[in-house]
């Protein structure tokens, strides 16, 4: 079902062939995580809940592949936290901005950014250096899911918060962001829009102790550990016996 | 370079998105791995050799995928073994059939089968059961690199010898071949056209011992503990530091 959305995606133009094989990247990642939210992930989740109900202008980026897999979750999400949607692209063109806006429109988002009164990060080279001025290049915290590269970096060294939502804990997005949720956006972006409610009446000392008390890395160590002995028990199932 | 070889594939008509997927996957597998063929892939591959060797009808079957990534390397190696190359789509359609044929003929191929004389393989209920009845139907050892799901099980049953070129060593391809290699085909086919080179001129109760020799279920049993070797070390450096 997931393959499907996003070959229809592909099919939509919102997607482009280099999102295709990200996202069997991806699958394969999952695989091994057992295709289900680890107790990490949903820490993780919760942890980005907070932050995100601290932030006073948090905006969430947004792919091709994030358009066609999670388009109701990342609206639903952005309303529940008065957040702007902002299309970012690495493999950017004009005419793909419009159509993943269109797109997310049509499923009844408010507003999105993307291609008005752009401005440009400094210190990145590619196509995902143009950002919105009322959007990431102002935000003081941003979610991006599914994102390679160097942007997280660039965009932590700008003061920034970053959520990351990545199935590889080993990746330079995933190492760097502020708390990386280490899940399938297709349960992880749902989970953030549950977290954000049941945290939403909690007064900001208790969301700065639940975010205070979250450690990225011992997170990402546990993943990986977690990855280890999930590739140990499918191998003992399968091959060991 | 070999994404973009693919997604030229993908352009010229080769590759359908689901192989594009698929690839992604691979991908993710193949830097777990290293991106290095391990010395129990060259096992495999001397085994694998040594069994097309001692075959009669040897045919090489060719997707979207491995026509785009392979194609020069599996026209070299049909023509060392005096193997047929036979297209072979889960995803099938003539017009692609006929691309793939017409891309390798391009390339050099001196003949491709897989429209023309078509049987079905009885058990099999994919697009996969079309075999041409002068290549994969009446084979006595068929190659598959990049292939999923129940063909290899089907084609064993049939009494054929499988082998199979597949980056997991836990896929249903992997497990129920008679001789697996858990490597890149772009690494994987040049290897084997070497090991055949080498093996060429050994008698077959050589190749026999070479073949019999080698354990699949032991060496995807390496395979598999070297994954997780490399995936603690791959972890100890970036993140338990």
């Amino acid at each position: 079902m997931i393959r499907k959305r996003i070959v229809e995606g592909f099919e939509r133009g919102l997607v482009v062939p280099q999102g295709l094989l990200a996202h069997g990247r991806g699958e394969a990642l999952d695989y091994i995580l057992g295709e289900e939210t680890t107790p990490q992930a949903y820490e993780a989740t919760r942890a980005a809940a907070a932050l995100l109900l601290l932030s006073k202008r948090p905006v969430i980026s947004v792919n091709g592949n994030t358009a066609a897999l999670a388009p109701q979750d990342i609206i639903r999400l952005s309303k529940l936290l008065n957040a702007k949607i902002e299309v970012n692209l690495f493999y950017r063109s004009q005419e793909r901005v419009k159509r993943i806006k269109e797109y997310l429109s049509s499923m009844g988002a408010s507003q999105v950014l993307g291609d008005d009164d752009v401005a440009e990060l400094p210190g990145l080279s590619s196509p995902r250096r143009f950002a919105s001025r009322e959007g990431i290049y102002s935000a003081d915290t941003v979610l991006v899911p599914l994102e390679d590269g160097d942007r997280a970096e660039k965009l932590v060294a700008l003061g920034k918060k970053i959520i990351a939502i990545d199935l590889n804990p080993l990746s330079r997005t995933a190492q760097t962001a502020t708390v990386t949720i280490v899940d399938n956006v297709v349960r992880a972006i749902p989970n953030l829009c549950v977290a954000v409610e049941n945290l939403g009446d909690k007064p900001p000392i208790e969301l700065e102790k639940i975010y205070g008390d979250f450690d990225n890395q011992a997170n990402l160590k546990a993943m990986i550990e977690l990855i280890l002995r999930r590739l140990t028990r499918l191998a003992g199932l399968e091959v060991l016996k």
